[in-house]
């Protein structure tokens, strides 16, 4: 552990400024140190949970003056170490700054503190008749979303988080306090600062106030099931829905060892094949129409199998197939972690992107079922991980390695949503190589000291981290 | 006119480095100095009509070397001055580089040069049934609406340039050529440099190429015209049409006096009062049930001369009205100009601060119609400067800089889509005056000695513009 004079006598100005809210306890320091990646991490020197934008701003300017590393985190359910910590770092936990500011459901906008959990964000829109689509399936903190730039099944028809925040508050690595954007729905005021903050996770400023977009329910809503011969058949029915402008509020792929894991964990018996989601919202006359159409994209097809709800049971029932992705095929092995790939491609690419991976995790021999927002190009490899078998780990690693450049030769993207983390440092530089000079130069304007994140998206010469 | 010996030695390895594209023709000066706007600019030194990314590489090479200015040009349909050029600058205009470069119409995006017109690319786009819904009202190129993030009609279902841009080529003051974003339709890897040259008004780089968004041309339009008894009961129609998810296409506000003047331009006979216009569109059905529900709403809060029209003649009627506006209202005063102010507001304060601004425009006197894109918050008053009347534009400047300050107090922002340019330069700064050292830190980083449109969006200590 790194205990270099300075840097004690920096924990301990921070445990004299803000006495209320640094911790050095060891169980405290154990609990902040990972998220949830299989990515290494170590305890931090202190844990920090400040209550508002004051507080961080103090704690940033001591870490400032001392050069001491601050990772920040939210909820922790990242999936590429963002928000792991390491040896000679402190921990700011935004999750107590957990506030809804003001819902202005006139203007379709939300004010929340970082902590605020998208379920808590969308349990307070409820009674405006609003809610808020952005984000992961699994529930996580706003500040974190935000950060990452995540997103997940509602971004073909909302947009990732990118799309949904209009203002941020942020503190600098020296503990100024910044306002970007405002409440206004467009802006062409100077440089995006919201957008650049919207993705640097953590590593430019520390996010402590964000204006999102808010919108108002559907007033009805469709979901569709179908079962096909190929996840290139799969893609094909959502092009052509995309071509005919059908309003997809949804749209997941499934391949057949998942929905073969998916009966095996929940006991439910769906068809085991390649399986394409639908969801479908508007007035009750356009989802009728529309789903009718799916129906007939999907059978023009040879899609079978085809299960239309309309009943809201009857559509959380088609959607728990989803919702049990996770935990069933983490389920297929005993005791196994998972390790959830995140390559995004041009969609017309999607199918042999897929078919090229599929291959390839037959032939490398390993177990990882494919589930994809199909509507956005972006699928996901659930390699399972078997405990203590390095060597299973090191094939996963090389085939996301080729999974990556498949992407990348395609036009695509090593992360869709999960974002770079320390995992994916390397694959940025080979996605970004020509731009990566001038990611450098903004790190370097805006956190000299190199005090934020450091070794999170780009590589950092006082630190060693993977 | 600058003629020291260092500039026109830089002139003289431009003209050499790129004959065929460099002159310093008079006229050609003269003709590529100024945008629309009313802000004062100067002929520069020489005129570069680059047809590739390399010559724009190797003129900004040689520019960097010297520290020459470089004024960078699209269309120049700019409201703000912010392709101006000024004593001692060279203009770099891309409207030579109008090539389009792909079309996927299966990944619903299209890959253009900085000079492609939006008409060209609308053209090119139609035979695939797809079509580009960015931008303002008025043609312009794809290069000069994506570095001042325009919107327009269609960003209040479309999203305005911010929305549209996947990826780009540009070419950084030093000559370097980087290529930010993927075609794929989402990504989480690093920072959002796409984002940052979108609005950054040529200030921190050149962008060379872009690939944007396309979409699938709805089947079926309706549009609505009515007339209201007052600006608050035409936004709360729209806030109502907003809150039950009516998915508007468009949806235009335009005052009594602006539709006395499209009478008396067009000899049309719309009825002279507050008129907001409105475009669904979507599946047949769809567009049948929204715009019913949209008479329905209007009527609620007493529209009277309701008329819909879903054929696509009738609908072009209605949206001609539109069109005219800026002709109509320049022809108020024979020789008159018009100054376009662009504040944007959430829609909640839209009424009150379009009430505060007409009260401001009687008192001060003078002749300011209302247009508005008031689905998004943002409306115009096309203030009309007759000619020779230094007077009159000088409290024109008064009221929009109240104007301004109106919208700044109620949270909302100096420019919803002309940009800064060289006119907003001190109202960004009373905007955003935390973050604006942030934006300088940004400036200074990619853009160091200062060469790219100084003056634009931050002031500049070696120009003076307005």
């Amino acid at each position: 552990m790194n205990t270099s004079p300075g840097t004690a006598e920096a924990v301990a100005e921070l445990c004299a400024a803000l006495p209320q809210v640094v911790s050095t306890d060891p169980a405290v320091r154990a609990a902040a140190s990972h998220d949830r990646s299989h990515h290494e991490s170590a305890p931090p020197l202190a844990v920090i949970t400040p209550t508002d934008t004051e507080q961080v701003s103090t704690a940033l300017r001591i870490c400032h003056r001392h050069r001491l590393p601050v990772v920040t985190r939210g909820s922790a359910t990242g999936l590429e170490g963002g928000s792991n910590a390491f040896d000679g770092s402190v921990v700011l936990d935004l999750r107590a700054m957990d506030r809804i500011v003001a819902i202005h459901a006139a203007d379709f906008d939300a004010v929340v503190q970082p902590g605020v959990m998208k379920s808590s964000l969308n349990a307070a829109l409820d009674p405006h008749g609003l809610f808020f689509p952005g984000g992961p399936g699994v529930d996580a903190s706003m500040g974190g979303m935000i950060s990452t730039r995540a997103s997940g099944t509602n971004a073909v028809r909302y947009g990732t988080m990118r799309e949904q925040v209009l203002a941020l508050t942020a503190v600098l690595a020296d503990g100024r306090i910044i306002h970007t954007g405002t409440r206004a729905r467009k802006s062409a005021a100077g440089y995006d600062l919201t957008h650049l903050l919207v993705g640097a996770e953590g590593t430019l400023a520390v996010i402590t106030e964000a204006t999102v977009k808010v919108y108002g329910k559907p007033d009805a809503t469709a979901a569709m099931i179908c079962s096909l011969d190929s996840i290139s058949d799969a893609t094909a029915v959502v092009q052509q829905a995309l071509t005919r402008e059908v309003p997809l509020a949804r749209v997941e792929l499934i391949d057949d060892i998942t929905m073969g894991a998916i009966n095996a964990w929940t006991g439910s018996e769906f068809v085991v094949a390649p399986t394409v989601i639908f969801e479908v919202t508007g007035s009750r006359l356009a989802v009728q129409e529309n789903v009718e159409l799916l129906g007939d994209l999907a059978r023009s097809v040879g899609a079978t199998g085809i299960r239309i709800a309309t009943d809201p049971t009857e559509v959380a029932e088609i959607w728990s197939a989803r919702a049990q992705v996770l935990p069933s095929t983490a389920a297929l092995v005993p005791d196994a972690r998972t390790w959830s790939t995140d390559v995004c491609v041009p969609i017309s690419r999607l199918a042999e992107c897929i078919a090229l991976t599929q291959a390839d995790v037959a032939e490398t021999g390993i177990l990882a079922p494919i589930v994809g927002h199909v509507g956005d190009g972006n699928f996901h490899l659930a390699i399972v991980l078997p405990p203590d078998d390095p060597e299973a780990r090191e094939r996963a690693g090389l085939v996301n390695e080729r999974l990556i450049d498949r992407a990348l030769s395609m036009g695509g993207t090593c992360t869709g949503e999960h974002g770079i983390g320390v995992g994916k440092v390397a694959a940025l530089a080979r996605e970004h190589h020509d731009a990566l000079p001038v990611m450098q130069l903004i790190k370097d304007a805006l956190d000299p000291r190199h005090i934020l994140n450091p070794g999170v998206i780009l590589t950092d010469p006082t630190t060693d981290r993977r």
